[in-house]
């Protein structure tokens, strides 16, 4: 599949490969031109220009197509071709890039430097656009991707409609931006207002890279594909909860980011509240993409801000101390270079979120995620009540209720925790698991987020991709935590050993309800 | 575990093996003197001598005990223990027994011979047990197990009874009797009331060694230990439920036994509606024997007999053809050694039967067994309904409904299919199962399915085996169909080749419903 890189004329059709025999022929975007400023940033690098070739490796880019990368550095079109070789070779998968493939692909990619404050230069790139369109056929249909640190995505747009670009005149003029999307509530609504300027709401694409995870799409088919979760799946089966993203790394050379942004800001207002809305969502009337996202938004609107007094009730916040993880000895966040010795920014979040709806009443969602921590693990974990008659406990063990993971990663798939008999002559229980993983039932070539996402950006697809109105309400109801945080009243951070599981305080914001994080 | 056979000395605790940690010791049973009928038999040779071995080695047997063999056969104590330890070596697993536990297991073997027409001669077991009262301090406890022909079953009782054996004065005197219970209703009806005579109903342990296996036994946990499962066990969410017992074998020696019987009453009327049983029953109370026997029977009870002038809507039987089966040429069940050339006899059997009762109306089970079949597999699947919402159909498939199939044999396990999603650029879904399998979560000692129904029988527990009131429902479901079978006015019998699923009549019993039986 798209991973396999071979050259179009050996590639295997898609409907003679096993898993698709059947399968009608996937839809292939219209043509377009990608432009992508920051293109010789570290995400264009990393993610967005080997997945734009394994797209096209895999057939999926559209017949006639051009991508334009943007930037202030200097480049040629043949500098920027050598160094997307570079990226590609590094960054995908399966080794090196076939030549003939390659320079298939290459004769697609152009750049144009550009400074962002200046008008003129986006008017050179428009005349540029209207020549690859005149060149490649491309019906005018102009897609943005803004690869760019987040103070640039304003003044971006801004000069893309004062050069006409952002003008929707027939064809099509589409903007993608990374998060972080603001830094509040505030801050994301006046990005919001200003984008809205220049591009409607349905060409806004939101980038979570979360939500471009085969795990992460699976949810919505794992839920609604299958009968026998969906009576399980409410308050009269479901205890709690809880959602995790760790990782062991620190925060590498992004010291100057991540102390504007912390835990709460750089994962759980996206990323995990992302995951808990496709968990607790009602089944949609369709996969319409706003079907779709209304019921995301929904179950936002479900989740009251948490209150300003009482935020040490449902949140926690943390920040390693030097420790060991995976048996290295590493730093503290403070003595990581460009990190303020006396910074209070929080590596670790948990929050508590109560889901005020028919289904939820009364069940929390917890969530956590930090830097530093012992193992790489993301997961959502459904956990459900206890068996309403204790036949088999006895003595020595109770009868433990049943826990239903679903892996993001490593090894994404599912696990169903059960009790089973001990083999033997006792009628023992002990708990099982039922497992299903991606790698082993499907093979291991699962597409990179940003395959996913740059696809659906250029079909028109915007089920993935979060739209104005959740990340509002996202903000709305973590916004009283910044605050809080930020204010000296909330006293010191609290410190973790890098290794562990995070402070003290995470620990007591779930132990107060009688439960406890999993083990993980 | 049991199937270790190690000296006592060297005997690893059962508290200090890992799966073990924690649970408290044991029970073991009270002494007691074992009595085998039919001691020199293919069953006590295969099954129950070895069984008794490993129990022993297992430090699961009283610390006084005797085990006597009493048939027709002249054996001495000395040939007896020698034909015992033939049979020990030869059919327990892990290989040789161990020379030190098997002398210490020896000499609690004794033999007399009988003649099962002759009170005398039971008189003379009589005196023999109480000497080994004496000798081994038994507590006047005697068990009587019947591994005979069923045509001795009444005789044994009776002369049990005439020689004083069979009243419980004081002690205990308990009967064990293998299947078949009975040919019909009207027979089963008599032997259990030629038994009754001679012991009460709660010392009559009627063996069905199904209910010996694991994964049989843990259908109780697993639905009870369990608290997600309950909720979708019902007419609400299940379409219907298949009971597949599949044999490859022919009836090998057995044309004696089998030309009276057939798949009906050798398989269904016992092991198959046992299966149903656990499957379909409410939660019991508690699991106090009477408590788990009165809810299978509850089962039975709202399962009507099958209309006489209507068992064609309801069964299907077939006879084997030759054929090939694993590879193997294998002749017709009229060729074998022994079947009468034109004989009648089903080698298959198929019924469906709807459940009435407020969980299971509407919900049918269909249940097959047959010999001579592709593949030894015996399952029960759960075919749950589809989603109500077909959210992920396309043109090309529909999304395929849930089934939990619990696995008896080969690797006993849990399996649950669901459906998830292709990864790849496409939202495609295609099933996928979620696995547990006891092999591999426990290792593989799985005792014996007879270790755990003898001691049972020496604990004193009848949970496993079946109950008079059962049984007599068992054969009234039934017995209408047995009637039509054996009637000339039900015509020839259908024949399947061997190697296949069965005849044509046992598709058409369930495609009639619009379902298809399991590809297994």
């Amino acid at each position: 599949m798209s991973a396999v890189v071979t050259h179009p004329a050996e590639r295997q059709p898609l409907a003679e490969q096993p898993l698709r025999a059947g399968l009608p022929t996937p839809a292939r975007p219209a043509p377009a031109a990608l432009v992508i400023f920051g293109a010789s940033g570290d995400l264009a690098q990393r993610k967005l220009l080997s997945s734009l070739f394994r797209l096209e490796a895999a057939g999926r880019l559209p017949d006639r197509f051009a991508i334009v990368g943007a930037g202030r550095t200097a480049f040629t079109d043949e500098e920027f071709r050598e160094h997307a070789r570079r990226a590609v070779q590094r960054f995908t998968r399966n080794g090196a890039c076939d030549s003939r493939a390659w320079t298939a692909f290459a004769s697609h990619l152009f750049y144009r430097r550009l400074d962002y404050d200046r008008t003129d230069d986006f008017r050179a790139l428009g005349e540029t656009l209207r020549e690859l369109d005149r060149q490649f056929q491309l019906d005018d249909r102009f897609v943005f991707y803004l690869a760019t640190p987040p103070d640039a995505y304003v003044r971006i747009a801004q000069q893309l409609r004062a050069a006409g670009l952002a003008a929707d005149g027939g064809g099509v003029r589409r903007i993608v931006v990374e998060k972080p999307f603001g830094r509040d509530a505030a801050s994301a609504a006046h990005l919001n207002e200003e984008l809205l300027r220049c591009f409607p709401e349905r060409e806004i694409y939101r980038i979570d890279h979360y939500l471009g995870k085969e795990t992460v799409q699976n949810l919505l088919v794992f839920r609604f594909a299958n009968g026998i979760f969906e009576p399980i799946w409410n308050r009269r089966y479901v205890d709690h909860v809880q959602i995790t993203v760790a990782e062991t790394l620190g925060i590498e050379h992004r010291a100057q980011y991540y102390e504007t942004a912390g835990a709460l800001r750089d994962m759980i207002q996206n990323h995990l509240l992302q995951l808990l809305c496709l968990t607790a969502m009602e089944p949609p009337g369709s996969l319409d993409p706003e079907a779709v996202r209304d019921e995301k938004t929904k179950v936002l609107q479900a989740i009251r801000p948490i209150p300003a007094d009482e935020v040490e009730r449902f949140a926690a916040r943390g920040q390693y101390a030097p420790g060991y993880v995976e048996g290295r000895r590493v730093p503290g966040y403070r003595e990581e270079p460009g990190v303020a010795p006396d910074s209070r920014v929080e590596t670790f979040a948990a929050v508590k979120l109560p889901v005020h709806n028919w289904r939820w009443a009364g069940v929390p969602f917890y969530l956590r995620t930090g830097k530093r921590l012992p193992k790489p693990v993301s997961e959502i974990a459904i956990q459900f009540r206890a068996v309403p008659l204790a036949l088999f406990d006895d003595d020595e063990a109770a009868t433990e209720p049943n826990v239903l993971a679903l892996r993001i990663q490593p090894n994404e798939g599912i696990s169903l925790r059960i009790q089973a008999k001990v083999p033997g002559l006792e009628l023992r229980i002990r708990p099982v698991n039922m497992e299903f993983r991606y790698g082993t039932a499907f093979g291991q070539d699962v597409p990179d987020a940003y395959e996913r996402l740059l696809l659906d950006c250029l079909l028109g697809d915007p089920t993935l991709f979060a739209r104005s109105d959740w990340i509002d309400l996202a903000w709305r109801i973590l916004d009283p935590v910044l605050q809080w945080w930020e204010s000296p009243a909330s006293g010191a951070i609290e410190t973790y050993e890098a290794g562990t599981w995070g402070p003290p305080s995470a620990q007591r914001l779930i132990a107060t309800d009688g439960r406890r994080w999993r083990s993980l």
